[in-house]
């Protein structure tokens, strides 16, 4: 009964399986069984096939599915025939260990409460009228813009930062004296202007010391040695970058992360006269500048010596961070070393930029940031009532703009302790010490308010009191 | 009459100008009109402005609208006050020549016909499905979603896509023996997977020629050293890519870019065994897979042997360039090198991938694939038709699969001639020589029909005609 067992072993060994979403044909399903048979080792490399009309017998197949799916593994590699000889099994799959997947990150406590800064409000994103911005270009873009993208981002989006950045932030972005290009974000955009500063010659950039790391890795990444330069009260300190070999420098002039200083009109003049005196140039990371409460905004420095002054900004803080769309203003002269970054970084989606054009053009940004200012003003009142209360050791500062605070507590504080404390107990917090490149005595805690509702403001500050309490050690309590 | 005469400067020295959109307040309007007269030199450093009572007479506001706009400016770097003195400008522009506009490109004149490859039918977008699928997911997503992206790509794109590269390419995506991520197309996958090996010691990478040089100038962006490797009528020649210090290659197996070639059975499975051999990785580039017109399509070589072929794909060739949407599978081992290289790449919009994955989800991405399968089909029968008619020294090549065809030429062909004849009558065409790293006595045009309506196809083969015609010298009348 030769039939039947061989019958047996090959349904057996092929598992073609029920038609999957009705759309397999079944000579695909059939060479699919075979593929994953031979990947799997259950066919040995030389192993003879039968022929076509047995196995299309045995499957209760007509002879063409089988066929069909000798052909497709021919031509795949899996199957080799010659003429007069067996169609026979022509590959070995490799079981070296090396496939074995990487070790999997412990698993961690789930956070309840997240009072880490980098977040805006995510409950409080547009979601309707971002969709219909997406409608509105998906229906009206002309069929040339779903073609090759320009890789500086498309025009229309160009223009319309241009002039949001003029009106809003005092920018001079005039497409004659300086370049606006979309980029995915202020990382993606620091990125380029260090390749393209690297590519100009400048080897050392300057960065703000605290400061947001990712700032220096990329500048690293495009090949710049990194020099930190301390940040006091007037923010960044001049003097100081003065003396390192940098000839451009990134800075925070509007709210530093993470001591929330604005830099003092003297030292903005002053570092613009720095760029120029090494013939050198400013990044300006315009962070968290739309969110600012006690005054208008301040302008961006980049309108003081467009020639010098390189602008980054992006809708991470003020939309959301899953957009994914940023814009980077930079000097005309550095233009053609920009283009050639260009090659290995895409620009943003198409549709999405266009979506962005029409969310700005019809006074939806300008509404949703002047919604989530508010918003932000009342929950930091909130916010540093709660912490006067409940943690009065802190010291409150960086309250004046942007979506985190920073609270200053007594030196020897376990900072690093509490941080750890905290997750035990599903609140995230930032230590200020993970933001520094040289050491402090100075202890605080990076506390973000942008993505936490109100009502959970009041629990994470009590869970963030009781860390800092933990980590203090207790007086003995006298035996007896 | 001083004070009128000041009013008559100092009104026709700022713009203030009418409220803007109706929303910017009188003061942040004079603040922009000092800052900009100071910015364009007409308020020049040192002067001294009115005391902001007199202003505020002069020019009919209330006090408090000037002494604001000098506070702002004070803050912002332009101005300086001290007690007791008058509020001066405190900044000069630079007027040096290093911010001119670099020199525009000259004005080319325009494409009526493209016949150039590269972009699929954008009139076929599915506008409206693509619509449905953003606005169905920016409502269901959840906050968590529109925070900070995961650098490797949404989980449900991956899921997506990895079933999708299982049942329609035959690749072996199984999440525990390779890593599924989502880039922003082939070449951005193309930067990580090369900057990945890179930093796992291999240096030197071979590239099909001819090929796309994309290809090549992303290798050598990631530092890599990279070595042209001949393509015949079996693909790329694997002899030929032993002899040189490659441990990586770059392959389009399914339809070579730009000869067409599908990798024979045998190549496929020599290069892979040829990268076990030199303890190397294949760089698949599933370029055009998708449309295969005489037989179903191939599936991946990737599937042959997950541990040491990378699979790069993106809908680029099937949807839209603009989407900017592409995947990269590669083996489990490479996933820390290639988490590595996330530091300066960021995923594409989350909402877009989640758009994708819900796109393929409801089959709509296997519908807008089967349609378009068939129109390309019959376009490329037209275009080779036409041809065969119209340019009968032409032999046409490359045409089972894909959106390009490869015209071959009598050797001494003046193709690029033609080219240049062919732009100036509004034709794109492009030139077989220019995806060559090494030079060949070989003559062709590549002839992408993706973008080209049906209708366009006669006229556009009319012009080509004309463009070759017009390259070669024509023999003298006589003189009667």
């Amino acid at each position: 009964m030769a039939v039947s067992q061989t019958n047996l072993a090959w349904t057996t060994l092929l598992d073609v399986g029920p038609s999957e979403r009705g759309r397999r044909r079944l000579h695909d399903r059939l060479a699919h069984a075979l593929r994953t048979a031979i990947r799997d080792d259950r066919l040995a490399e030389g192993a003879a096939l039968p022929p076509s009309r047995a196995l299309a017998e045995e499957l209760g197949y007509s002879r063409w599915v089988v066929t069909e799916a000798y052909g497709q593994l021919i031509a795949e590699g899996y199957l080799s025939a010659r003429v007069g000889s067996a169609t026979r099994v022509s590959w070995t799959p490799d079981t070296s260990p090396d496939t074995a997947p990487p070790p999997r990150a412990p698993a961690r406590p789930p956070i309840r409460y997240d009072l880490a800064p980098g977040l805006p409000d995510l409950r409080a994103f547009p979601r309707r009228r971002w969709a219909d911005a997406v409608r509105a270009v998906t229906g009206s873009a002309v069929h040339y813009d779903l073609g090759l993208p320009d890789p500086t981002g498309h025009a229309a989006l160009r223009t319309t930062v241009a002039q949001y950045l003029r009106r809003s932030r005092g920018a001079d972005a005039h497409a004659a004296s300086v370049s606006v290009s979309v980029c995915a974000g202020v990382t993606d955009g620091l990125v380029r202007t260090c390749r393209a500063l690297r590519a100009e010659g400048i080897a050392d950039v300057a960065v703000e010391d605290p400061g947001w790391g990712r700032l220096r890795d990329a500048a690293t990444s495009a090949g710049l040695r990194v020099h930190p330069v301390p940040v006091d009260h007037d923010g960044l300190r001049v003097d100081d970058l003065a003396r390192t070999p940098a000839r451009a420098v990134i800075v925070g002039a509007a709210h530093q992360f993470p001591t929330g200083t604005v830099l003092s009109p003297a030292r903005r003049a002053r570092l613009v006269r720095w760029a120029r005196e090494v013939d050198g140039f400013v990044i300006e990371d315009d962070y968290d500048a739309e969110f600012r409460y006690d005054h208008h905004p301040v302008a961006v420095m980049q309108g003081m010596d467009p020639s010098r002054v390189f602008l980054l900004g992006s809708v991470s803080k003020t939309l959301s961070p899953a957009l994914g769309l940023g814009w980077l203003v930079a000097p005309a002269v550095m233009t053609p070393a920009l283009r050639a970054t260009n090659l290995v970084a895409a620009a943003p989606p198409v549709l999405d930029q266009l979506a962005l054009a029409t969310f700005i053009d019809r006074g939806w940004y300008d509404a949703h940031l002047r919604a989530a200012r508010r918003r932000f003003r009342s929950r930091r009142d909130l916010l540093v009532r709660t912490l006067g209360a409940q943690v009065p050791e802190g010291r409150v500062a960086s309250t004046a703009a942007g979506l985190h605070i920073l609270l200053h507590l007594p030196d020897g504080a376990d900072t690093r302790g509490a941080v750890k404390a905290a997750a035990a107990a599903g609140l995230r917090l930032a230590d200020l010490d993970d933001y520094r490149a040289k050491r402090s005595a100075e202890r605080g805690l990076v506390l973000g308010y942008g993505n936490i509702s109100d009502t959970d403001i009041p629990p994470a500050v009590a869970l963030l009191r009781q860390a800092l309490r933990s980590t203090v050690p207790r007086p003995r309590p006298n035996a007896d």
